[in-house]
């Protein structure tokens, strides 16, 4: 199965089969107006399976919670249906507003407008902390 | 946006736009190994915009399912490329096990093991009562 090209919009590929829902919610792809696809165990010759998601619109996608998901994911920009740039994600060294921190006596419990802040302390096994508490996040 | 066809399996057409993601969790579609499709938002003629789903396997969808969440729904049924089937939904006259009863008096909040199983009893105003205890149901 798979889908037609889009002409202006973003293509996120290699997605982790399975994880497709949860990069969904994350991006609140749910709000959106414009046509959105997302193809579950699509089958791929590096991986096996992916998932593909398919945004038929210009939007900004945050390239932190992609790269925070998963590293292995590419984002094809599309302009005029050609892909105009091909990205590849990282570790990000800060996530901000994407998880939080489950510390009860975190600050950020309290003082709710706080922005949500972790910092990546050790990228070999993908550890982020709390800017605040420094509570490990859980994956 | 578009999705070529599939050779062996149903593609559930003109679901409201917005509501996919409810039908995918209802039929539990989450656990499928097959490649599954969800796009929204879809330009349609008759009614502006859609959501669609197409699963690449032949498997048993709960049709009461569909047409409680809405009778607009049909389900094309694709065999060797070919469509089989076009199903057109109705108001069930009993649904088990789609929705549960709020009541914390109903006896299928004590009795866990029971059936939820709510009947039609008012098809105009798609009014669905507890078998057990006749509360209404909520949507």
């Amino acid at each position: 199965m798979n889908i037609d090209s889009i002409n202006n919009g973003i293509v996120i590929d290699h997605i982790q089969a399975g994880k497709a829902m949860e990069i969904y919610n994350y991006l609140g792809l749910e709000d959106l107006d414009c046509s959105v696809a997302i193809i579950k165990n699509v089958r791929s010759k590096k991986s096996g399976k992916k998932d593909i998601i398919k945004i038929d619109n210009d939007i900004d996608v945050d390239m932190d919670v992609l790269g925070y998901i998963d590293t292995n994911i590419t984002a094809n920009i599309i302009k005029d249906g050609i892909i105009i740039e091909k990205k590849h994600m990282e570790l990000p060294e800060r996530i901000v507003n994407i998880i939080k921190c489950n510390n009860p006596r975190c600050i950020t419990s309290v003082e709710r407008e706080l922005d949500q802040v972790f910092n990546l302390t050790d990228k070999e096994n993908k550890v982020y902390r709390c800017k605040y508490c420094e509570m490990q996040a859980k994956k």
